[in-house]
C-alpha cells in the first residue's frame, strides 16, 4: 500500500500514521520526498484495508502496490537506485565494468588477470573463492584461501572485488573479505542466503536463476531489500532453454522490461550468458545498447590453462577489443565508460 | 565437401570435375575466386569418397564441410550475401528496416500506416494478407484483396513489400503481389512450403520456428537455397521459454551466432520477439548492436484499433523515436541507417 | 454460448432459434440429448450478446463456453467422442495399438514390419511415406509409391493404415490411400493443412506440435472440428524442454487433463516421446495408466537398418514383450487391449 | 575406474590394491560380491592411467565408468539400493507411500492430516517446517516448534516423518526431529547444503531442481554419497517448461532413464508434478506403471483452508480413492502397496 500524504501533513502526522501501521503489525515504510511525503504499508493486505487509511485527514490518496513484489517496486520508489561498491557508483549515467576470471586460481593468475581487467578499463575486480561445480569432483575453488588472494590484489591495484558467497555459514569471512557479495544463480533460490546476505549490509549482486521468471528474480531481491539491504545490483546470465548452441539464452529482453518496473540497477553477464568466447563482445554491446548499467566479464590471463569456464573467458587483448567497441555504444545510447 | 582446385587448373579442369561429381548423382557447385576456383559437391557422402577426388591431378585439397547445413555455410561461401528486395539490398554497410502494420485490414488503415513507417525512413513495406491464427475464429486476413491492397499501397509510396505465404496452393498469387515471400515462425519446419518458396526464385524472409533450435533454423534455409534460391533472409523473432512476462524470449545470442557461420543476413523483429510496446525501442537498439543486418516492427496508424497484434505494435511518434534512437548506435558498430 | 431449451421445447422451437442464430451470422449447433435439446452458437461473442437469446420463451438458460476452444470442449459436447478407423473404434473401453516402422522403406521391410505389428496385437498399421526431415539432404519418404505399398500391405493384413499427410496439394492423393490421415508435430500450426484436412472427411491423428501449450494444441483440433470433421484422435508425442537426456520429455500430463475438458480421445506415442528404444515399454504403460485411449508405436523388422528413427524404434520381439506388459496395466485402469 | 579382481585374489591382494589407490590421492572403493571382488577408484583420469592397475597380477580387468556421475551408476554397483526411512524400506519389491500436508500448521491440523494420510495406506509422514516462498511475504513455516508437532505426531501415529531442510545451519536440528531429510527442488544445486546433509548420515529425499537435467540431478545425488552418505531416494516433481495449463511437467521418462542407469529408488510426486488435484491420480498411476519406486503425495484435511498448495493438496476421500486405484497397477507391473 502506497500513501501520500497531503501537502499540509505534519511531520508528527507522518509519524503518527507511522505508529499505526506499526501497530497493526505491519512494516511501516518512509518515502519524505521534496513535494509530498509518502508512507508505504507492507503486510496482509487485509489487515491493511482494516486500517483505512484513506479516511485519515492527513491522507490524500490510498493505493495498493499491484506487483508481487514492492520495496523493488518504481511504484514505491520512483527514481533510480545508486548502488555504491568501494567507491564506485552503479545505477547512474556512468556504465559499471566488472571483469576478472572465473576462479581464484594462484597469486600469479589472479594479479595477470586483475591487471589485464583494469588495463581494459573496468574498475571493479571478480573472482570465485567459493565455485558452485555440477559435479562433487570438479574444482570447487581455494575458498578462504581464495578469500585472501583476491582480496590482496584488489588492494594492490586500487579495484574494490566482488565474489561468490554459497552457505549461510561463510557469509560472514566472504563479508570481511570481498567489497560485495555475489549470489549466484544456483542459489537465487536459497532463501536462507537472501536473508543472511540482505541483514549483513553488503552491497549484493544477485544473479538471476537458470530458470527463474524476471517475477521470481525480482521477488529474490525483494527478500534482500526486506531483510533491511537496498544495495543489490541485478545481474541477467542467461536462462536455460532447448538452445543448445549456446551454454544459455542471454534474455535482454529482461533489462527494459526491469527497468522500466524496479528503481535497481541492472548488469549483464555475457560470459556465462553465452558461453562462447566470440559472442562476448556483441552481446556486450546489446546489453548497453538496451540499458543495462554495465557488464560483468570473465576475463583471464590465459583462458586455455583456465580450471574452469575457459572456453567462454576473454583473453586480454580481447577485452580491450570489447572495452574499445564499447565506448561508442555507450556514448549512442548517452551512457558514459 | 569442398573441393580446391590447384592454381594452374584450367576452366576445362573445373568443368570435368563437375561432370564427374554430376555423374555420380551429387549436387555439384560451382565457385570460382579470385585467385582459385573452389568446386563443391553435396550428397551421399560414401559416394563423395569413392570419387576420390583429393587424387585427382587438378586438385589441391579436399574437405569435408562439418556443419550439417552446407550451402549456408561460410565454410562454402566466405564473403557476405546480398539480398535485393526491390531496390533495398540487405546485408551490406546500410540496414535495412522493415515496417509495416501486423495485418491488411483496409486500404485506408494500410496506406496511413505505411505512410508512418515511410515517414519514420522504413524502406520495405510489411503487412499480412494471410495471417496464422491460434484460434480458427480470429481474423485470418483478407487474402488475395489484402495482397492488392498491400501492393496498391506499395507502389503508391515506392516501397518494395513482404508479405506471409502460408499455402504451397497460394505461392504463385503471393508471389505475383510481393516483392518478397514471408515464411512464418509456424511454419518453419514446414517442408513442401520451404520448397515451393525456393522453387519461386523471389527473396524470402526466413522467421525462426518458435522452438526452433538454430541449426535447425539454418538447416531451414538450406531447404531454401537447395531448391535453388540464395536470396534468404533469416529473421530472429523470440523463442518460446517458461519466461511469461514477455510474449517470446529474443534470443540475440543467434545474431553473432549466425553471423559467424553463415554467409546470410540476418534480422531481428523485436516486435514478436517481446510482445510489449515498451520493449521495441531498447530491442531493435540491442538487435542492431550485436550485428543484426535490420530491423522489422510492427507499425500501426492506431494500435488501439489495431484487429491482431496491437500491444506490440509502435504508434507512428513511437517509431520516429525509435529510427532517431537507432541512428547513433547504427553509427557506433560503423553501419548506416 | 452454450442454450439449454426448457422440457417443453418443441423441434419448431430448435428450428426457430437455430436459424436466428444462423441469420446472426453465427454458427449455430443441433446437439439433441435423451431429456434436453442443447443448441450451441459459435462466433463473435458482441452479436452472441445481442441476439438475447436468454430472454426467448423456450430458453431454459444461455451460457458461455468459458475455454477459448468450443466444438471440442466436453462443455458443448459431454459425452466421449468414438472415432473410426477403418473398423477400429478408438475412445471407448478398448485400447488402440496403432504400430508400423517409421517409413515405408521397400515391400518387404513394410511387409515383415506389419506382420510383426500385427502379431504383437496392432490392429491399426503406420508408416510415412512422406517423412518431415530437418535437413533436405535426408531420407524424405518414398511419396507415392509409398502410400501404395502401405496400402497393400495393410490390404494383405487386413489392417486400417495411417500415415502423415504434410502438404494441402497431397491430402486429396494421401486420402485415396489412407484410413486416416496424420499431421505431424512440425505441422500442428500448419492451418492451410489443418483445413485441408478437415474438409476431407477422413479420420484425422493430429500430433501434438513440439512447443505447442495444450490449449493450442486443442485450438488446432478446434480447426479440423470448425471443418466439419470431428473424427478427430489427439496424439501426445513429447514436447520440447531443455533435457537433452531424452529425445523430448513426453507430458504425460496433458492426458487427463485433456480427458477431463475435451470429448475426443487421445493416445500416446511413446517411441517420439522419448527417442530410446528402452523407455519405450515403460513409458506406454504409463500412458495407459494415466488414462490414455492408445499408443502408437514405432515397429521395425530389423530397426538396426532403418532409413530413419532406428534408436527408438522396437524389434519385433521387443513389441510383444510390451504388449504383454501392457495387458494387466490395461486391465488395471478398466479397459481392455 | 572400476577394478575387478581375479578369482584367485585374496583380501590382501585387495587390501594392498586399495592402499596403492589410496596413496595415489584417489579415493578407493571397496565393493566385495559373491563371487568376484570389484573395487573402484575415484579420481583424477591421468593419476588412474599411471597407476596402471590393469598390469597388476591380481587384476582381471579395469575399465572407466563412462557416466560423470560414478558412485551412483549402475556400472560400479548394479544392484538395487534399498534406502530404510524408519522401519520403511524403499527400493525394493514394495511401494512406498508418503504423504501429508504441505506445511505443519497446527497440531490439530498436522494430527487430522497424519491420520487422513495413515488411514489410506501412508506409511511415511511428511509436512514441512521451514517452506520454500517465493516471496518473503508467504507463509515460510513455523521452524522449530513446527518440528516438534511433526515429530510428536510421527511418534503417536507410529510414522516416520520426513521433512525438508533449507540451509547447513539447520540440519543438526532439522536432524534431530526426522527421520529422513529433503533437500528441495529450490536447493538442488545448493553444494553447501548437499555436502552437510551427506555429513549428517540421515536417510535422503532428494528432489530434482526446477531446470536440472537428469544428468546434473544425478551429480546432486553423487554430492551425497561422495559424503559418505548412500540413503538417498531421488524424487521427481516436475519440471519447468513452456506449459502453464499445470504447475509444471511432470517428467516420466527420467523414472525408466534412471533406474537402468544407477541403483537409487526413484519416487514421484505428482501433486507439484501437476499443481491441479485432479491430475494427482491418474499420474500417481502412471508413475507406479512406468517404475517408480513409489511416490509422495499432498493430503490435508481441508485443502480450502490450507496455508500453502492447497489446489495441488487431496481431500481424505480422495487420497483413499487414489490408493485403490493404484492396488490393482501396482500388481500389474509386479510391485506391492
Amino acid at each position: 500500500m502506497i500513501i501520500v500524504l497531503k501537502p499540509k501533513a505534519t511531520p508528527e502526522s507522518a509519524e503518527r500514521l507511522l505508529k499505526r501501521i506499526s501497530d497493526a503489525g505491519l512494516q511501516p515504510l518512509h518515502m519524505p520526498g521534496s513535494e509530498r511525503v509518502v508512507l508505504g504499508a507492507l503486510g496482509d493486505e487485509r489487515v491493511l484495508a482494516e486500517l483505512a487509511l484513506d479516511g485519515d485527514p492527513d491522507v490524500e490518496s490510498v493505493k495498493p502496490i499491484l506487483a508481487p513484489y514492492k520495496l523493488v517496486s518504481r511504484e514505491l520508489h520512483a527514481h533510480d537506485t545508486i548502488v555504491r561498491i568501494g567507491g564506485v557508483a552503479i545505477g547512474g549515467s556512468s556504465l559499471v565494468v566488472i571483469a576478472g576470471p572465473c576462479a581464484v586460481e594462484t597469486p600469479a593468475q589472479m594479479r595477470a588477470s586483475a591487471m589485464a581487467a583494469r588495463k581494459g578499463g573496468a574498475t571493479i575486480l571478480r573472482a570465485g573463492a567459493y565455485k558452485p561445480r555440477t559435479s562433487p569432483y570438479g574444482f570447487s575453488g581455494h575458498g578462504p584461501a581464495g578469500l585472501s588472494i583476491l582480496r590482496e590484489v584488489g588492494d594492490e591495484l586500487g579495484m574494490p572485488v566482488v565474489t561468490e558467497v554459497m552457505d549461510t555459514a561463510e557469509v560472514d569471512l566472504v563479508a570481511e573479505h570481498a567489497d560485495a557479495l555475489q549470489i549466484g544463480a544456483r542459489n537465487m533460490h536459497n532463501f536462507a542466503l537472501l536473508r543472511a546476505v540482505g541483514r549483513s549490509g553488503k552491497p549484493v549482486l544477485l544473479k538471476r536463476g537458470l530458470s527463474a521468471r524476471i517475477e521470481e528474480w525480482l521477488l529474490a531481491a525483494e527478500y534482500l531489500l526486506a531483510s533491511g539491504n537496498d544495495q543489490v545490483v541485478l545481474c541477467e546470465r542467461g536462462i536455460r532453454t532447448f538452445e543448445t548452441a549456446t551454454r544459455n539464452t542471454l534474455d535482454l529482453n529482461a533489462i527494459p522490461y526491469i527497468k522500466q518496473r524496479t528503481h535497481l540497477p541492472v548488469i549483464v553477464d555475457p560470459s556465462h550468458g553465452t558461453g562462447i568466447r566470440e559472442l562476448v563482445t556483441p552481446m556486450a554491446l546489446a546489453a548497453v545498447a538496451c540499458g543495462a548499467d554495465g557488464i560483468m566479464v570473465e576475463v583471464h590471463e590465459n583462458p586455455a590453462a583456465a580450471l574452469s569456464d575457459g572456453a567462454q573467458s576473454l583473453y586480454p587483448a580481447q577485452f580491450e577489443t570489447l572495452m574499445k567497441a564499447l565506448a561508442p555504444v555507450a556514448q549512442a545510447v548517452g551512457r558514459k565508460l
